[in-house]
Formats: structure tokens, C-alpha cells, sequence
């Protein structure tokens, strides 16, 4: 019979099973399905049978042991389970790393730490420390970032998803999603708007400094002056209805959900949209979709983004130079948030 | 100097360094790490002093070996990238694993595999041949679930997070989320509602097989006949205009992105909510909250149903029962979505 018998505990054959039944060391095993040198090849051939015969495959630990590798990387994300939910890009990008990921056989390893960035800093030294991952994406990447010291230390491959202010000592990618904003900007400007406002998210955020930059740019490029400008610190209804106290015509927003944020501020001021005032999200997410009215947005492809930089860490541990990465450029998607500037 | 020279490569410590900084075999090392018997006092002494010195932490790859562990447990979802974007139940479900996860330094690995269920089989299959987790959650289990078969076979700990359709060989947890349903009922009953339709997702997923008959009941515990239901198979607009054609005053969804589509289709033909239609969704998402009309929806704890499922696979992988999980009541979030039903 080949079956256990009945009381044998079901389990996953180790590498002594496959010792013991091809009469040989683990030792000799490891060697033989390693194509090392020091086991004769009619000894092979017997161990790679008794492997078979088993059901044995050398787990990925003994295999990270023989290539140095743990076939994961690490993505650590602080954030609250609410600050997760509305988070659009975390999800597409999230989307793309795992499509290359399963591709290359490789596995992600998140963790979500609840709280403000430096919470995440012992979740990156822990991984780092017990090799438990060949390399990390970083994303947030903020001024003055911490992690770069605590990883740059720790010798193990680093990617940026997102431009590092001033030099950094890992490579990075980022997508072109500042070019998001002129197309709005010259959207609202055909409509015949002047004051064009912008609702920006916390500035400490690289992504976010970008955008506004853009915001400015495109408006001297259209000659008209800076609208009202409001930035999230704390609180988006607060920031919104300080944007909208300056009555600006026509607003966009760094986030589909500071759009929506802004929807409701309207609303509560009796300030219709689109009639008395244009908006603009960003990310066109679910919500612009669903929004009442519908949200026009500008679309910019993380799941793309996501693919690549998973791409460029693989290159990076396997101490190859990255793939070039030709980001695709943002679409703005109209729909029933913008109108034609009211004369009044 | 203690720095090392500037052509050193910069890495990570190996169990070899140790070794030869101790003057002792690697082998030794393991022995002195793992507490166990072969090396003397005095020599693992010097051997841990060296392992300070140098920053060496025996690596993730190496206690697996020792310990049979990798401190990883598996979560595979077959879910688009459009899809896991309105998937509130995921990331709220995630969170709560990742907070159990990481207050025990296990790590999840998650792969998302693009298409339906039985595409993510071959997923599972790696993983778990590989040896990469330590035991895996299911989550969307179906009726005849082959991931039943493929797992038992493998002899890897499988908590199933839903309930499974009559026997299964693991064990499974639950949220209360079917008693959501009668709330939500007796909210329209009250409203004067008789004719209350309900608008469900796939029906192959037990879940939605439960709020369906929780509706059943709840209208027959109202003395109401059942309104007309409409099942989504591939296309939830269609599913929405079908519900919508038999004029029910009052539709429950299992959803809130079900609930919007509602909303869609209302206004395609003209019904107003909440003043011809009372609508409720299910999960209470950003989406009920930024709807307009604000949807008044089901809210279950996801949260805690991920803690809880990861808190019983640590368990089942120590071998130890699982702790007692009491689900929270569902809790029905009234907002401007429903009514008062109009008399004709």
C-alpha cells in the first residue's frame, strides 16, 4: 500500500522524509536539488525520485536560505482603517505591483500601521532586520523622510513610488499626474472662468506641493490670478469652506474626496454646482462616478504606476538597471461638475 | 576604527560573519542562537557577543527553518482592480487583520489575482506547496468551494472567514451581518412601506444567499408579501432597472455600490428618492455618506471580523482552540434616503 496508514498525521513531507526514504543525509538532499557538486549522480537521480515519489518541494525558506532571497517585498503603509477606505491610489497601485508580483513569482508582504508616518518606522526596522523581505516600495514619501537613514543603513534594495524632495539614496519613479492639473485649469478657463480656486491635501506631502505648483503655473499661462487657495491640515470640511468664503467660481481639488467634501460645504452655504460653482476632482474614483451631480476628474493611471515600480525593485534586487518607465499622461474625464461661468 | 572601509560593499551581517568573528562553525552559531545543547557556555557567549557586535539578527528564512515557521500567513483574492476599488468589505476586513498581525510580528502576504475564483486556485496551490505561509484565510467562500479540497489535501491551517455552505473541513466565522437586514425592514415598515423590494449580488456567494432569505423573513414577520428582488449576475444596472419596473416603493440593497446604481437608474426614469423611493444600503461605506441623497445604510463591524479571523488562524497554527469571537449587532445608519411613503 502506498497510502499512510490511517492514524499518520496529514503534513507536508519535510526534507528528512526524503533523507530517510533515498537513504541518504538532508545534507546530500539540499545538494542534490541544488545541482551542487559532492552527490554522485545515480545518488541524484534516486533523491529527486524520493522528492517525487513524496510530494516534496523544497519550501521557499530552505530556498531562501540557498539564494539568499525571500521571494517577498515589503510594503508598509500608515494608515487608519478610514483614511484606507477612500484611498483610490492605494488601491490601483496596489492592483498593479500584484499583477507583476504573481507574474515573477514573487509575493507581497503588507503591513498596515495605523497612525501618523513615523508609527510605520519599527515595522520597516523589524522586516528589514529578520531579512523577511528582498527589498522595499516606500510611498508618502515626504520632506526630510525618516525611512531613507533607517533603510539606506539596513544595505537592502529601496524604490520611491514618488519624487523624493531634493536627492535621495534610492532610486524612484514617479507618474505624470501634475499634468493633470493644466487641462483642468484650461477646461474651467474655456468656460469662461477667472477665479479658479484650488483645495489642496496636506502639504507636507511631495505629491501634493507638486500640484499646486502646477495650479500656479497654469493659471499665469492663462493670465489670470490666483484663486483662492486652501489647504487640509486637519479637517477637509474646514479647509473647504474656507476656499469657498473667498467665492471663487470654480474650484479643483487635489482628491475626488476633498471634492466631495467640497459638494457638501456648497451645499450647506446654498452654493449650487454646477450653476454657481464649477468643480474638479482628481483620481476620478468611484465617487466621481456616483456623485450627485457627477464629478468631472482628472484620471491618472497608479495602476500603471504600480506595475513599474514593482519592476523597478525586482531589477534592483536582482542588481539589474530598471526598465524604463514611460508614465502615461492624465485624462481629464468631464462630466456634470462644470459649466459655463454664470454672469452675475 | 569600527567603521568599515569605504570599498566594503555595505550589507546586511550572514550567519558566516558571525562565525568567523567568533572563530566557530556556522553551524554553531545556530546552535548558540537556538539554545541548543553542543556549545559551551563560554563559547556561546563569545559567539552572541560577536552577533552583537556585528548587528546580526538570525534572519525570517532562518528561524523558519528552525522553527517550521515563516511568520506568514496567505490571503488570495480573485478581484479585478476595478473591482477591489468599491470593495469596502476588503479593506475594512484588512485592517483588522493587519492589526492582529502586527501586534504578533506575523506579516500577511496578499496576492490578488485578476478574474474569478477559480483562477486564484493555482495562487493557492504555490503558496501552499511552497511552504511561503504558515496557514491562509478564505474569504467570498462559495458553494462546492474547491479551495476545500485543494487545501485539505495540503495539511496547511485554513480559517474560513464566512460561513460555508453545509460541511467543511475548517473551521469558519461569521458576522451577524444577515441581522441587518430586519432593522432595515422595520425602518420602512414604520415608514408605511408594504410593497419593499431588495436588489442582492451574486447569488453563488452564500453571504448574499442569506440576506435574501433574512428579507424573506423579516417581511414575513411584518405581515408584508416579499417586493420584487432582483439578483445581479452580470450587470448591476440592468439588475437595478428590473427591481425598479415592478414599482416597489422601498428597495433594500445588499450594497451600497448597489445602492447608487439605484439611484442611477431612478434618475433615468424620473422616480425621485426619498419622495417616491425610500432606499437602503448595505456596509455603510464613503459612498453612503457623500450620496446624494446621504444613503441611509447597514453597517457591520469588518474590522473586527478580520481581527477575529486572524486572531483563530494564529491560533489553529499553534495548535490552540480558537479564542470565543462575539460579532457585534449590525447597526442600521438612518441618513436622508428614506421616507415617509407617499400616498397616491
Amino acid at each position: 500500500m502506498s497510502s499512510p496508514p490511517p492514524d499518520t498525521p496529514r503534513r507536508r513531507p519535510t526534507i528528512a522524509d526524503v533523507a530517510r526514504r533515498a537513504g541518504v543525509s538532508a545534507a546530500a538532499v539540499s545538494f542534490a536539488v541544488n545541482d551542487r557538486p559532492g552527490v554522485s549522480s545515480v545518488t541524484r537521480a534516486r533523491i529527486l525520485a524520493a522528492a517525487r515519489d513524496l510530494g516534496w518541494q523544497p519550501s521557499a525558506s530552505a530556498r531562501a536560505l540557498t539564494e539568499a532571497r525571500t521571494r517577498a517585498i515589503g510594503l508598509v503603509l500608515a494608515r487608519s482603517a478610514a483614511q484606507l477606505e477612500g484611498d483610490t491610489f492605494f488601491l490601483r497601485f496596489l492592483a498593479g505591483i500584484e499583477e507583476v508580483l504573481t507574474a515573477a513569482d514573487y509575493a507581497l508582504l503588507l503591513q498596515i500601521v495605523p497612525g501618523e508616518a513615523s508609527a510605520a518606522l519599527p515595522a520597516y526596522e523589524r522586516l528589514a532586520a529578520a531579512g523577511r523581505v528582498d527589498g522595499f516600495l516606500l510611498t508618502d514619501v515626504e520632506a526630510g523622510d525618516p525611512r531613507f537613514a533607517l533603510l539606506s543603513g539596513a544595505g537592502i534594495p529601496v524604490v520611491l513610488a514618488g519624487r523624493p524632495v531634493g536627492r535621495a539614496p534610492f532610486p524612484w519613479l514617479e507618474t505624470r499626474h501634475d499634468e493633470g492639473i493644466a487641462p483642468a485649469v484650461a477646461h474651467l478657463a474655456e468656460l469662461g472662468h477667472e477665479r479658479i480656486g484650488f483645495l489642496c491635501g496636506r502639504p507636507e506631502f511631495e505629491h501634493q506641493r507638486v500640484r499646486e505648483v502646477a495650479w500656479r503655473s497654469a493659471l499665469l499661462e492663462a493670465g489670470l490670478a490666483p484663486g483662492p487657495l486652501g489647504h487640509v491640515v486637519f479637517d477637509a470640511p474646514a479647509a473647504a469652506l474656507t476656499v469657498l468664503q473667498e467665492e471663487p467660481t470654480a474650484v479643483i481639488c487635489s482628491s475626488d474626496a476633498l471634492a466631495v467634501e467640497l459638494y457638501l460645504a456648497a451645499r450647506s452655504l446654498g452654493v449650487a454646482i454646477p450653476g454657481d460653482l464649477s468643480v474638479i476632482g482628481f483620481d476620478d474614483s468611484t465617487l466621481a462616478r456616483y456623485a450627485s451631480p457627477a464629478l468631472t476628474s482628472v484620471r491618472v493611471d497608479y495602476a500603471e504606476f504600480g506595475a513599474a515600480a514593482a519592476t523597478a525593485l525586482l531589477a534592483a534586487i536582482a542588481g539589474e538597471p530598471a526598465p524604463d518607465y514611460s508614465p502615461s499622461v492624465p485624462e481629464l474625464v468631464v462630466r456634470a461638475s462644470t459649466a459655463l461661468r454664470r454672469r452675475r
